[in-house]
């Protein structure tokens, strides 16, 4: 059986990787491919306690260091549990952030530093990286338009309430990413229209499928 | 002012570490030394969080690699918010299990890697290694004995049934550690009486404090 491929969203909240993970679902379904969406953190059910504990619980203080190794830990699961799994039966797995956001978040932006959070990151997922990561590219303030116009939202993460130099740091440190490894992160601007950037994320799957 | 120690203690689950380290709290109260009791994991309000998805939900099944990387969040919140700021305090900071159980447990027994297991628990503590382990050695088939005895106990840890094979190759781990590192960890033949171990400890700890 052919393996199937590992597609993460990566991009600043409020950047659009919802509604475009939306039309892709949307669209693999249309074309009769057997995919799975899922998440970091909480792609699993002990993921989803992890993700408790790092984005709900305002009450519990944690660490840097803490923080990032309950990333981790979260994504050693979700590898093990789910995405290898489903990648092993054929599956095209959609994941919402994967090994790029703890670069960016806690490598450089919380200052842990990228090498040693991408070596953590290769040993929580076995070596394994994306075979596709769709970057959103967007400025900070457009991004705080988003998020401001999305308050009510359930889940209100900590991050949301981070300066917007944080914010600058983070965008810095996904571009640079993008730079390293052009191979396999391709940055899309978001800032244009839905469907223009729906239409580049389908040529982008297209071709990975086809190969 | 000086700074405080860090003791822990290592061995299997019933070799008496509880006993002994309530009558060393004892002894270390006698003598009007500022102390601190701590355990890994759940030594801070997150690690109690930590441990309860480790030890006490057996619904929610963890990876090998998700288990490592859940003990090194745990280590990273409890140097970070307790155990360094007493040590900068003064305090004899006394820690039920540290970085060998991890290194013993996960990195040889459950065979990720000694070495891979130690180099994540320097990360999580930030350098810092204890100034003295307590090594409470004894052969698996005694261990046993002990722990159906207190089959009643509140928490029953996933541990507690592993296999006797599981349990030699961790007391070979923890020996191995204490041929390592022999000006660390000291090694006390726990099958002797309760008072000779607790002279032991109290003659090591005496020492480490006048040092």
């Amino acid at each position: 059986m052919k393996r199937g491929v590992l597609i993460s969203f990566e991009g600043l909240d409020g950047a659009g990787k919802t509604t475009q993970m939306n039309l892709l679902e949307a669209w693999l379904r249309e074309q009769g491919v057997r995919y799975l969406r899922t998440r970091e953190p909480g792609g699993s059910p002990l993921g989803v306690e992890i993700r408790r504990l790092l984005l709900n619980r305002p009450d519990v203080q944690i660490s840097p260091l803490a923080e990032a190794l309950l990333y981790q830990a979260d994504r050693a699961q979700h590898f093990a549990s789910v995405v290898l799994p489903a990648l092993e039966e054929g599956i095209v797995v959609v994941t919402d952030r994967c090994l790029d956001s703890s670069i960016a978040y806690q490598g450089v932006a919380r200052g842990i530093g990228a090498a040693r959070i991408e070596e953590l990151s290769l040993f929580a997922t076995q070596g394994h990286v994306p075979d596709l990561t769709i970057l959103l590219d967007l400025p900070p303030e457009k991004v705080r338009l988003r998020t401001d116009l999305a308050q009510d939202r359930h889940e209100q993460s900590h991050f949301d309430r981070e300066s917007e130099a944080f914010h600058r740091r983070l965008r810095a440190a996904f571009l640079e990413l993008a730079e390293t490894y052009p191979q396999r992160i391709q940055v899309l601007d978001a800032s244009r229209s839905l469907v223009e950037i729906q239409h580049d994320i389908q040529m982008l799957v297209a071709d990975l499928l086809a190969r």
